[in-house]
């Protein structure tokens, strides 16, 4: 596992060094893209792309442009995010974010060349199913997913309330392209319409759990900054699954969800390790 | 013409209040991509796209989605360039601009969003080289073309310098996304490789004296503004055509392109006339 993980790893950044400024484009706008790009970052979502579509029987390489498309739309989300009139971020895995560096002006350049570039590396593919495969990434990526969550969250999930709120949320910003590299990396192999149909269902489940266990740690990590037990303040101020049904039923909820995906890959038989090994070990680094 | 540009544009209209928001997303980041999408505009690049589709014998609904994406792609371009940050412009086209209504995060998300639905948008395209066109889009919009371009204007144009440099943001910022649309809707028809290179041609210097007639048609309107003949002043001030060679040059050269633009054509005949008499009617708005 430990090992494959490295391996997909590698794969995803060397493919983001060598696919994505190809022509050269050396000048500050191809700087500031590179910089939040090549930022490190555990690249889950272009592992993701690259297990489903071996699990499935299908060449790597098909896949490799797909997730590393979509470490380019993470990376243009999380830079637009950061911007002072979005949540103001300065400082990101340990460096300061790309407009503390760039400017605003290039930070939003850089996003928006980062999510362009993104579909015109998808677009280079060979695969017959690579339409498809882009179009699931643009649904998900577009006003019907991510940015649609981005502006939910805004108006704190307004008119869903309470938890309701943060399931949308939490869907359409996070869940949408979690999902996405699954299914764009099991049409980019030999995979049948119902294995996509499964692997659906397991990067649906797989978002929640992952968007859960994200707001647990960060409780986690609160507490620890704090120096104290998790008081209702804490809670209360978050849109988050705990601070909705509290940290025990949360804590169900994640082991429910990695469950439902772990069964959505039972077709795949002996095949499915990585991915099933992928959503269980996320859930222990809650425990 | 006047009656097939009126039905070109009509067309463009139609598809984008169809096509764009077809599954009712009816929250405020809907308002705020429509907002600036349906705000009228000549729609010059979606035009273009049909025309160039049905020059070469394709069917103009194999096009329409593409022409549909572009004007979302001008559109987002609009709203991220009025931001604060950028050209810090409150009014566009007679109205406030889409961060003065809608504050500037939404006004980020929905250029985010009309981004990423063009795309989507094209995705769904059904002609067997929807994936060549798109790609022709996405190089077109991204960091090899008009984001590159917001970024070179950013740096008045440098390394470049003088002419060098105006010619540079030209035919990044405004030509690509001029010609890309002339591309893909020949693409999108039954257009020989030969034909295709053809209209590349006449996108380029279509593309060049669409930006030197607007140049120099914001000089008459400065002018008027300022109520004084064309000072030293006026022109130095900008990186534009006329600015660095005189109105007398940069007018030759307008006419230079338009004939060039005209001239790629002739192997279409008299099946070319609606483009032959778009670039020369842009000229003579200056006559």
């Amino acid at each position: 596992m430990e090992q494959q993980m490295k391996r997909y790893k590698a794969m995803v950044e060397e493919a983001l060094e060598r696919l994505t400024f190809a022509e050269g484009l050396k000048d500050e706008l191809c700087s500031a893209m590179r910089y939040s790009l090549l930022a490190g970052g555990k690249r889950l979502r272009g592992m993701l792309a690259l297990a489903a579509c071996e699990m499935a029987g299908g060449n790597v390489q098909d896949a490799l442009p797909f997730a590393a498309a979509i470490e380019m739309i993470h990376a243009y989300s999380l830079i637009h995010d950061d911007l002072p009139a979005m949540d103001n971020d300065t400082m990101r895995r340990g460096k300061p974010t790309n407009h503390v560096v760039y400017g605003e002006a290039m930070a939003i350049l850089a996003g928006d060349g980062l999510l362009t570039d993104a579909f015109l590396l998808m677009s280079g593919g060979a695969h017959p199913r690579t339409l498809d495969a882009l179009r699931e990434v643009a649904r998900a990526a577009g006003s019907f997913g991510m940015v649609g969550g981005q502006a939910l969250d805004m108006r704190q999930g307004a008119p869903y309330e309470g938890l309701e709120a943060v399931k949308a949320i939490h869907r359409k910003k996070t869940g949408c392209l979690i999902t996405a590299p699954v299914v764009a990396g099991l049409m980019l192999s030999k995979a049948t319409d119902q294995q996509i149909a499964c692997g659906r269902e397991y990067g649906k489940h797989l978002g929640v759990a992952f968007q859960i266990i994200d707001d647990l740690l960060d409780l986690v990590g609160d507490e620890a900054k704090m120096g104290k037990h998790l008081g209702k303040d804490v809670a209360e101020e978050k849109m988050t699954w705990p601070a909705m049904v509290g940290q025990e039923s949360a804590w169900e909820s994640a082991k429910y969800e990695t469950n439902a995906a772990v069964k959505a890959l039972e077709p795949f038989g002996e095949k499915a390790a990585f991915l099933r090994t992928l959503a269980q070990d996320m859930l222990s680094r809650v425990n």
